[in-house]
């Protein structure tokens, strides 16, 4: 930790600094400049971290030197985690998909959908049972109905299931019926439900806040590891910019920052990351191409009746195409789908 | 509801979009212009929010005409929402002043700090006891304990305690020892969490989250009067921008905004708005002048050994200073603190 | 400024570095902590800003510790700059009131708003001659004739006059008919405009471009001053959020923010800072609470006619409210109008 | 255009606006909703754009329908732009690899950055000899030596030169110097600039302002198409949000959907986008795959020693490992590089 001096700091104030310091069992080294005085602590960073140095008189500013994360750091685990759900693996050489609908509407249309996909070589089933929506007024999901919906049709056609979770009241329920379990972009930092899944023995999928920091995010997976639960998975799904023409900003930057700073698999929900289907395959082949170790799209047999996100749902026909598509970006940078 | 074609859309699309609008018992209007085809759409507008129009081929785009909250609305409820708590008015003509520290930490400092606030003529008392911390290896909160603290000096001095609730289940807990419940901006969009204490008898401060839209924020506040609680206080607390020197920046336009979009109460939180405390202040003056009804201030006794926030935490010496220019200011726009 | 080394940085990467600092003169100091190294420099800091030290293998970050601005530092001039134009002061302890339309549309038009403004108070009259418009098909402003005018209103009702300038080679016709040059915020950055008007003897009204931090409009300012001309009005005029209710967001902490680190006068521009005339009052209101030491307001007197920004123009009846509540705003902070 | 008007809206303020829109040559037409009135207004739409419609009584928004560009959009040239410069084509099949330093810092330097990209393959060299700076302290570029130097460079091996003009006073200098003009971030909005090179005969590469929208960035464009210079290339160079970990936030979105509004070409420069050299070849990759049609990208011999962005550039190695990255993606797309 680095702590910058405002100028002309009186002595005493300096020197209750560096007692401050020292009782923490930490080492402060002076650097006197012409304008400023810099101070550099040596030890435990984690100490300080917790410690208001800011609002101690003279002090103009306190920099971390360290990230703030520890198990979810490249440092801390140099190679990829490859997380293995029934035999499948995601963070491998393998770009895994994963497609369904924005929610479960009822079991034929679901069974129809788990089935167009899964003739496109997806065996990962995505759809919400519980839906975070803005308004009060709107379908709010099927419940439980929609996860015995899920469950037997994952278990028909032996696809692998992932669903939402929004209350930590509901992850009793929903572990019984569904094999991973997603924690939304508006959930990002609910630090209780983050350390509620942290606790079960179910993959995560946790989704970037719209208005999250890389560096956030990897504290809110810190969250899930510190809970002794390893198998998360990060979806970069579009942040909130002054841009308007698309639904969200796709930080495609973020897919290989992550990669370097952290060993969990990245993965990309190209749907909510443009709001437009139209632009859906090109933000997917881009992710593939920078990195990403997997898809999460949402994909409607009839997306104009859909009851959430139809417009950026694509048709199973277009899926197929996609999947093609993303087959030979996977190749061009030595991987397969 | 307003949806315009794009050019060249074909006959048979328009007419099944037509039928579609027909059978949800609405009236569409067609203007046939140069280049566009536009829908207006008469009628309930609420049936046609959940359609996904947007994926029918052939729409460009689908413009809500109509705010999509109703209750929270001016239009609903034209005069001014006052709370009353304990004989104490939110809301009316005074300017409501809440302070205390960011977390409990002990029973003493507590107390302390709380004589000091109150000796500046502040009534409502907040405080945190359950702290969501973005990262896991930071002081959680004290928990019940700091409940009981809360509940013991509030009854001691005669003053209303505010606390924040992140877990539905701490609901019930929290609502034995405090009177205000405060939904934090993280949980802005926790819509589970916004249920749960719509359906309380407390009082609720709903923060602004700092990636929400004031549409957003109203519509969240709209969740907690859908479920019977109208004792709404909404508080703008700084949103995220490109700008780093202050923690947030605070959107001081939202303040006349939401009162004239809405009849709940808005208070203003300039420490986490700024983050700085000496920015409080003025940031402070700014709020009551643009028609704030209260201000939410951090204050500590001793900001530098603060768990939290110490960086924007005033002193009880600036805060009383602060107390004196706000009535000032309330004087100037005919209100009083 | 201070380095952070990687983890692991060879001997001979950190032997290389620290050459190259001592070759310019500068004395490294070496804090070796248990996980990281940091080199704090000592000496002119500005010899090593143009250098990419970041650029050097085995260096993960390079902090600044100084300001990059010098002359429009506090720390370079403590006490605040008054600007007199014509015997009116800009900075000192009147608040100052500059009105008119976006753009001057004819002799008569302009002629009758600078007659209202006059009347509430206001000596200081602005209007557009050169406008610069996101559509090449919009009014582009009236030009000299625009200028003309506005030097014959301005010495008729003795008020001075203020004027957008787009152009380097404008700069010279521009001079000879208006008091004081404006710099629009899409010109924040074009360094040599400001190096132009840096060479000029007028008063320049600087506005904060949409995008640019704090730091950016003062290195800005730099630019003007550092070619000789001291007398640089700041203009905060909202900044571009994910907020689309308003059309830019007032980033009302940058004015007292600015005030502390600067001793140049600060000035609000309500009306492009909201985009709604409803919003211009409280936004005004705020601003002089905050510390603004002027308002730059649009008025019109038929808004409905108005070639540009009607929506946020402020008919005279409206605006001579204004003036009247800001005035108990000033007189509550110590100031006048 | 589509006009909503509040709600009880007098029948006068309603007369008044049908009147001005008639007296327009529109034709309004009224659709009387429950709760609002809506009118669609036909004709030329242009007519009603330079109208401040909303300033009217009664109004409560305005929503255009059509895109206010129109020689830049795919309606207006539904095939795609292609730009041979001396017998190069851009915006065709082939991918444009543009490549060089990112000041000319001296002949020497400039000719050994130009033989290192020459040999991957790249045959159109940039450099900057006028540079835009944040400081007035740091170096502002060669001038007219660097041009000199460019030209030469640029004959001696037979490539095509980019340079970016800040001023219209320069660009007769520069035209005589280089094959392409570049308008800079900085310089998207600065309108007589654009309409100036408008002017020329020399291709244009069009930065996109770093806080501008994507219908701001074709508006800027279609002020060059409007002077008749229709060799405009658009280039995504990220844009600026609260993500501070990257110095910009690649908007990987934008390239398809301006494919898609635009036959304009797209291209993108990594180095800005990123910030990092460490993230420009994945953000190549990620913009070729999504349909960009060429590359911008700082390459320097030894970027610690580069006088700008050297954090940024590429060392010749890895550049060179780049381009041959990339071939595969091209590939994988059905294109060549």
């Amino acid at each position: 930790m680095i702590i910058v001096l405002k100028p002309h700091t009186s002595e005493e104030d300096k020197k209750k600094l560096l007692e401050r310091i020292e009782s923490l069992g930490l080492k402060p080294m002076i650097s006197q400049g012409v304008e400023r005085t810099i101070i550099g602590v040596i030890g435990e960073e984690d100490v300080l971290r917790v410690q208001p140095l800011e609002a101690f008189p003279g002090v103009e500013k306190v920099i971390p030197v360290l990230a703030p994360y520890k198990l979810v750091s490249r440092e801390f685990r140099p190679e990829n985690t490859v997380i293995n759900i029934k035999g499948t693996e995601i963070g491998g050489n393998r770009i895994s998909l994963m497609a369904g609908p924005c929610a479960i509407e009822s079991r034929e249309s679901f069974m129809a959908i788990a089935q167009a996909v899964k003739k496109c070589g997806v065996n990962i089933l995505r759809g919400g049972a519980f839906k975070p929506r803005t308004s009060p007024y709107s379908f709010q999901g099927m419940g439980e109905d929609g996860l015995k919906i899920m469950h037997d049709v994952g278990g028909e056609l032996g696809m692998i299931t992932v669903t939402e979770v929004m209350d930590p009241r509901d992850i009793e329920l929903i572990q019984k019926y569904v094999d991973v379990l997603q924690i939304g972009a508006r959930n990002m930092q609910n630090f209780n439900l983050l350390k509620e899944v942290g606790k079960t023995s179910k993959p995560v999928i946790l989704k970037r806040g719209m208005m999250s920091t890389i560096k956030e995010f990897l504290m809110s997976a810190e969250y899930i590891l510190n809970e002794g639960n390893f198998q998360v998975i990060l979806c970069e799904r579009g942040i909130r910019t002054f841009e308007t023409y698309t639904r969200n900003t796709l930080d495609i930057n973020a897919v290989p920052a992550i990669k370097q700073l952290s060993h969990l698999p990245v993965i990309v929900d190209p749907s909510h990351a443009t709001g437009r289907w139209g632009l859906v395959e090109p933000a997917s082949l881009a992710s593939v191409a920078a990195g990403a170790d997997g898809l999460l799209i949402e994909v409607h047999t009839h997306p104009e009746e859909a009851v959430s996100d139809g417009p950026q749902s694509l048709t199973p026909k277009n899926f197929f195409r996609l999947v093609g598509r993303v087959q030979s970006i996977a190749a061009a940078v030595g991987r397969k789908v």
